[in-house]
């Protein structure tokens, strides 16, 4: 305003900054897909909406049976030859995360009753059942031997990848799946992210926020056989391009390589050497 | 055994499945560097060396505070001109997922009393403050006035990029940060995971989750100004490459995008179209 007369200086650009009803959503809209993963965006998205309750899925219960005589329990001292029960406190914590809830995390004796008593109540009890190590057909290898005695049938034997070749895979009564997972640390954490994960995703129709990307190798690697191969690795973003690095260590029974990694990449059946700058498919955890 | 004799078919290696004392962590060795977030893949690490406490970072009490006469609080009814307070509860939620303790999520009306007190209580209880529109310095934003009255100091005013520009920052009592963001929920959502979630990360020195990959562009698009831009985008990973598609509406108030995005493209300073394969940097969510 100067000398009473209101000055107009540039001119308004209709409904600048005027927000028109329904311009965003209308009514009808379908804002949020069915088996969607509720995030903090989607719950705000809801919330603009007035949406206070929505149908989520159960938790699926889970059994995990970790079979060993080596096998401790987390509250033991340590013991000459005994090792800690990593692989079970693993899977919880993984299941925990990923829409599971874990009833029961057992430690059976390499015992045939004592595997058939825990995986007869597992079965009772839980949509999904893990077991860790036993998972071979041989003489002593009670775990394949307590399942069929309670209605299991296996649907394959072993997976042409590595660490997790022993990998196996059933129904108890054709429909409580039964993932058999290789001792191994590294073998069994490979397998609860390849195959577990995606499976429960598929169970609950989320989908899987494991993500594959593709990133260049900081690393060089002799692949020696004909397997797939999964590494762990960490991958990092520098100067405009995304890498990754595998740990030194990478043998299956290695367990160090968890607290390095935030990847696992993949070296395919085909590929017998890795050199620097090879784009790999890389699943972020 | 044939004949009462041993026969041995095949020679076996030295030392195959024997697993050496130390072969994988040595005493003295570190397996988790500080400042490690904590994973199912760390616990199980610790766990197999039996590590049973550790010391963790306390989580951050923050406070948001939402202003506006036209928002409504959820358990309102819904109002002809009135909104829902969508930005406090996507803080809430994102925040409670990034380390952080939310104490106080308050809606205050344009009242320069009102903000005050508000800001004045949230100052003595929290150690970052989040506060959503208002934050211009013209007559009629209260946000700034206010927080000067509680001994603020700006730091900058505005940035470079879209749809975040309004946003601005500073210190009360040069110790508290104070992210002072524009309340279009686009807007607001690009400020906390570009700007408030990397602090927060930096602040209890924790890496980021939050991952840089690239992806290629399944969208073609024209950028009308000199600002980088973040879009929200779909990325997926489809036939051994990685692609990012864009919603449909984009502009800062639009928030139905939000149901749809797993990640922000970000479209550089210098770019003015974005056609179908060039590669961006894309932000995980």
């Amino acid at each position: 305003v100067e000398n009473g007369c209101l000055i107009i200086k540039s001119p308004i650009k209709p409904d600048k900054n005027v927000r028109k009803k329904g311009e965003d959503i209308k009514k009808g809209d379908i804002i949020l897909n069915k088996n969607t993963r509720l995030t903090p965006e989607n719950i705000s998205l809801l919330s603009s909406c007035n949406i206070k309750k929505i149908k989520v899925y159960e938790k699926i219960p889970v059994s995990i049976i970790s079979t060993g005589n080596e096998i401790m329990d987390f509250n033991s001292s340590p013991k000459y030859g005994k090792i800690y029960n990593s692989n079970g406190i693993l899977a919880e914590n993984f299941l925990l995360q990923n829409g599971c809830d874990v009833l029961n995390n057992a430690i059976c004796k390499d015992d045939l009753k004592e595997i058939k008593e825990t995986l007869s109540y597992a079965a009772k009890i839980s949509k999904i059942i893990i077991t860790s190590a036993g998972a071979s057909f041989g003489d002593k290898d009670y775990t394949g031997k307590a399942l069929e005695s309670v209605g299991f049938k296996i649907k394959f034997r072993q997976v042409a990848i590595k660490p997790a070749k022993p990998f196996s895979f059933g129904l108890i009564n054709k429909k409580i799946p039964v993932f058999m997972l290789p001792g191994n640390p590294l073998a069994f954490y490979t397998c609860l992210a390849v195959f577990v994960k995606p499976f429960i995703n598929r169970h609950i129709k989320i989908n899987s926020r494991m993500r594959i990307i593709k990133s260049k190798s900081a690393f060089e690697y002799i692949k020696s056989n004909k397997r797939r191969e999964f590494i762990p690795a960490h991958t990092f973003y520098k100067d405009g391009s995304v890498y990754s690095e595998i740990y030194k260590k990478s043998g299956p029974a290695m367990i160090s390589s968890l607290g390095y990694m935030n990847s696992l990449v993949s070296i395919p059946e085909n590929v017998s050497a890795v050199v620097k700058e090879d784009l790999l498919d890389t699943y972020l955890i």
